[in-house]
């Protein structure tokens, strides 16, 4: 039973979100999965991202900085080299032209830094109070990697789950700023493009399955692969990398970190060893912290977190992230 | 010299937005073109477009169908057939799920309309307040026609132009439902997807190049391409079809039906014979009111309008659409 209307906990991930693009979207459409992008022919594959996020600048980043990394890494979680990017501008009138500017140029250096090209894009404007500012939409363009199959992925028990780094600097970083909590160092967004370190990873080990835990964070990414592939996973608490800042930031908010979102972390199944992958991803500056978290089960669709002092609970799907506005 | 702020005359088509585009966007990302839509690699092209239109309900559509229609078109235009779409939602806390569930399946009728295929998409929410309803961004994919090569095209003295059919329906039909003009019937967009239609003509006609005139209507994209291509258009007023109605709405509204939006409508340049073209394209029901309106000149940069009592004036590019958020 769908709610009369949108509420902001539709939008924020978890379960709310998921249904709502279960019912209104996906069923119609017929869309094949909850992932954000699709082969779109040959080896091709696209995807398409609103920014949302508030404020627009933050620590380690902004809408112009997020807009292009969160494209490039939905298409390297693919599998794919990414290339091109278009990107769609709705823009609230009175919106300052060198903020404007400033977010175009922050576009301009990710897309660098990613070696994706900006090929084209759109912009509109509304009234004021139309909107917060500004929106962007991103869709971008991406080759797999050789030999990478995306269809033929299967994930079984034994299979290694690892993350890349530590978990919930973006979302408490975008917090912080937006509601002044006065955090100090102010806490830095991990917003990067995640492509060549997940290159690296594809040539270095037998990678099952990759997501960036964006939106609902590490626990929602890792409910959903559940769901989708059957299976389960045991995570160690003590070898999840979370900063003590983090950790007290969110205890201050009363948020499980391992729900809060990344901009810059991607989560792996992976297959056999996984000591050679982890020492060549410590030694790419995106991948300092990367640890192998957990192992996958056969308790289909169950995450459960074994805690520092041995005790085991489950970890399950929130209804709705409560961070709305953080990507 | 760009502004201090953006103001809503910045996103409706003209020459603010083209140096906004071109200022602060084009320059840094080093684009080709004007051109929404761009060829990422091999024979695929590319496109995105953000809709904002107000109301997102109106006659002959509603924000779904123009946002597939709209996103089709760019690729038709640019001689591609379209194959699949990608849609982001941006929605405002509060929208009625109902009305999310009748745009969804206007996107869905009108993709299976066009033959594309959605593919994926996103799901934002803001706050009450912080969006006017629903804006949605679609991007799109296509594959060029065999045989055509839009980096090939050349436009020439004597070239044709044509319009496939009656001009300024949408904008007539989005401003009389937005400002309750009262006008009756009420006027029907004419918002439809050309890819058929556009099929038919490239296999008939030797196209030199294609444009949908959308956002400024049929001066701006004739002045555009005067620009781009250094060539002059001379056009006769009596050839050029508009509805009575929308020629009497547009003199109520004080508003030259040649810079009116549209949806479903294909400006092509055409060289050699015109006859079997516009013979075959008057029995597509998107094509029934096709016309061929003027010539191609070698008065580089400058569109002249032969009215029909005989006198000639230059039709400039305006600095902005009188009519903002029309699409």
């Amino acid at each position: 039973m769908l709610d009369e209307i949108i509420k902001l906990s539709h939008g924020s991930g978890g379960n709310m979100t998921r249904r709502l693009i279960r019912d209104v979207m996906n069923n119609r459409f017929q869309m094949p999965s909850m992932s954000d992008s699709a082969v779109i022919g040959g080896r091709m594959v696209s995807t398409i991202d609103a920014h949302v996020v508030k404020p627009i600048f933050f620590p380690g980043g902004d809408i112009g900085r997020l807009s292009v990394t969160g494209t490039v890494n939905d298409l390297a979680v693919a599998g794919a080299i990414p290339l091109s990017i278009f990107i769609a501008y709705i823009i609230e009138e009175g919106f300052p032209m060198r903020e404007l500017e400033r977010i175009t140029e922050s576009v301009h250096q990710a897309a660098q830094e990613a070696g994706v090209k900006i090929l084209g894009g759109d912009t509109k404007v509304v009234e004021h109070g139309k909107a917060d500012g500004l929106y962007l939409v991103t869709s971008g363009i991406g080759m797999l990697h050789d030999g990478y199959a995306p269809g033929d992925r299967s994930i079984s028990e034994g299979d290694s789950v690892i993350v890349s780094g530590n978990l919930g600097d973006h979302a408490i970083a975008v917090i912080n700023a937006r509601e002044n909590l006065g955090l100090q160092p102010a806490p830095e967004s991990d917003c990067a493009p995640l492509n060549h370190l997940i290159g690296i990873m594809l040539e270095t080990a037998d990678i099952r399955f990759m997501r960036d835990p964006t939106r609902g964070g590490l626990t929602t990414v890792l409910n959903e692969i559940a769901d989708e592939f059957q299976v389960g996973f045991h995570l160690f608490e003590r070898d999840i990398p979370i900063r003590d800042s983090v950790r007290s930031a969110s205890e201050l908010l009363g948020i499980d970190p391992l729900y809060l979102a990344n901009e810059g972390r991607v989560v792996a199944i992976v297959r056999g060893d996984t000591k050679t992958l982890i020492d060549r991803m410590r030694k790419h500056p995106l991948g300092t912290d990367a640890q192998v978290i957990g192992t996958v089960t056969n308790d289909a669709g169950r995450v459960y977190l074994e805690t520092a002092i041995g005790s085991v609970r489950q970890l399950p799907m929130l209804e709705s992230d409560p961070l709305p506005r953080i990507c």
